[in-house]
């Protein structure tokens, strides 16, 4: 299991709110929730599942622009994947909160 | 108003867990609680605040695994700034959610 | 054609020096070079390609530093993708470049 | 010495292409040469230098779009930072490319 954070910016699109495109990426992402997780943050569209499935994924959504007629799309991933255990997207939260508190 | 999501990854730590350095930057991030908000993800921090402290934040920080004896970081940086409308990390979310329920 | 520029960060190294693993993905680079062109720079690796194998040669390099015994790995991708006119990694220094010299 | 690998993307412009920005960017680094060194990759524009003029000249740069009157810019950055050795942007290449011919 491996953790992807993706943004898709769309270039050119008149408007500075990309929220419309951000929606549409939430709706293919629900083809694909027997596969992997989902979580929208404030910032990013985090997903977790094996990293052949990620790839997947995270190629379906960088075409969502372009299918809404945008000509060019910067699409910046962070993959995180670490394989000496397993470790579940809320767990590494856990970990840190239970360092804070710990002390 | 921006928001900043930050990574910072010590380089060279004989172990794959960081949630010690990321708990000790959860704890310098407290003295800022007056100038910025911050929500930890399972990625990365996101911050919320005016462009020029969120920088100073950003650069307290990126010193943290220094002091704890790492001698390479690598720090990544996404700074959305939009200067249209008055906005909070929580907005975006709903944003796009509004967008999914109104159809 | 797109562009994707990419950094693969073992964590949990032992030591600051990375650049054994940036070698190894070079090698492993040189297999692709039918399919893309690759350009070294001092903070990343820039491939160029159809999306496809790029997505297939970004999979391939982030697997060699686990293949070097590492447990953890952080890949970050910048994917640049413009579909209304093909053009090339030295095109766009060049645009830059001609803009800055017109004036 | 750190180096900085920096995008900044004008969000709402109308047209996919963004050199013109790129363009004025590069203007306003040659304002900051006697203090960092500047490399412009097809991806992004590298800079070289003390970390407080880092971040310094990162903030003087990702306000040019909103000088151009874009109301929405999304930065990138990534920070590489080691300080057990000192090292230029030339001699990471160099490492990589003595790996690969010593074997």
């Amino acid at each position: 299991m491996a953790i992807v954070d993706v943004t898709i910016i769309p270039i050119g699109t008149q408007e500075p709110s990309v929220s419309t495109y951000v929606a549409d990426i939430q709706k293919v992402l629900e083809q694909y929730k027997d596969k992997v997780n989902v979580q929208l943050t404030p910032m990013s569209t985090l997903i977790e599942g094996e990293l052949e499935d990620l790839f997947e994924v995270v190629q379906a959504i960088h075409e969502v622009p372009f299918e809404n007629g945008v000509q060019r799309v910067a699409t910046n991933i962070r993959i995180d994947d670490r394989r000496d255990k397993k470790r579940k997207m809320q767990d590494k939260v856990q970990a840190v909160q239970e360092k804070l508190t710990e002390e």
